[in-house]
């Protein structure tokens, strides 16, 4: 059974997340048939997904035999332990996250002007101080580095939020998790709170 | 190229990060053919990588028709700015990371005493405290949701891991980014300084 009651349909959770991460698994069909994960970082740009890398190995490789792809982006925000909610069994014990999972056809981009937008945001994206002169296809002095380096883009076909923050449980349960992490107080655990008692993430469907 | 400086080939570290992560993600053929990225919760025991989830959903359909899959634990320990090494350009900007990717057959454990043990496994992994009665096949109060849950099994048949702690530099640019860390001091820093220095993973290629 498929758990329906954590998808999240709303197109601004699923971009807000995405634009705070920067990295994901990147998943294609190798060229020996079995399926390949990849770590990598990107950035959300544009309604598209970029990523950079090597012009050659296994992942250009894959992806031009078959490019058909999906990224998945994941952040476990909570561990909850079984006894916030049942003294004696095991089972309740989960984990509270964000992810968003992408499918659609990756290209690498050959134009010289996108690849450098595309380098720029994602170097944005970890470095937003700056501090480096200013990635542009006309630079002489990235022009080597743009022409040796890979960008791919993912357009997203299809996107899938699973938000889990306790939808699954009666308000009176949720409430009682709420605070046993009140409680704890961990790094993020308040953050956790606030996102049980949104009511954006709010979809009770009785106790499970 | 595939940079093989970053790889190692040492099991006691991949098992030593198996050991410390408890979420990655899985990726398998979908029955549509396209490639599915899953995240989960895992653990590590006896050589094997363990997960649970529902006995229906499309990971189930999918790898029943197709075992093959690989699974991918990483984590990410520090962004290196460009300006760390170069006071110009953008490029030298990079990750820190550990990666692990594992190549094998996933199939469905039906033994009810494995079953067991590998959920008491997963969940010492995540509640190390205790606190719930232990997950036991004989035990009458775990039985139906013993028979409910499905228990799958990983078998590695090739383990791949990734260390990238700049062992691509020289001498030199590496003490300097180490040295830039310090100031920074970030939380994971310091441990990452350790990790650049620690000769397990020094095999310095030359500048790149």
């Amino acid at each position: 059974m498929r758990r329906k009651e954590f998808e999240v349909s709303e197109p601004e959770l699923t971009d807000q997340f995405l634009a705070e991460r920067n990295d994901g698994v990147l998943t294609f069909n190798g060229p020996d048939g079995w399926p390949k994960a990849v770590p990598l970082n990107y950035v959300f740009k544009d309604r598209v997904i970029y990523f950079h890398g090597s012009k050659q190995g296994e992942k250009m490789k894959g992806l031009h035999r078959d490019p058909r792809a999906e990224f998945v982006v994941y952040q476990a925000h909570a561990f909850i332990p079984s006894y916030f909610s049942d003294p004696y069994l095991a089972c309740p014990a989960t984990v509270y996250f964000r992810s968003v999972r992408i499918r659609g056809l990756v290209t690498q981009v050959e134009d010289s002007a996108e690849k450098a937008t595309a380098l720029a945001a994602l170097l944005k994206n970890m470095q937003p101080e700056g501090g480096h002169a200013p990635i542009d296809a006309e630079d002489q002095r990235y022009s080597a580095s743009l022409r040796g380096v890979a960008v791919l883009r993912l357009d997203p076909d299809e996107m899938t939020g699973k938000f889990k923050f306790g939808q699954n449980l009666s308000n009176q349960r949720r409430e009682q998790v709420a605070q046993s992490l009140e409680q704890r107080g961990l790094s993020g655990d308040a953050d956790t709170i606030k996102r049980m008692r949104d009511s954006a993430l709010k979809c009770p469907y009785g106790e499970s």
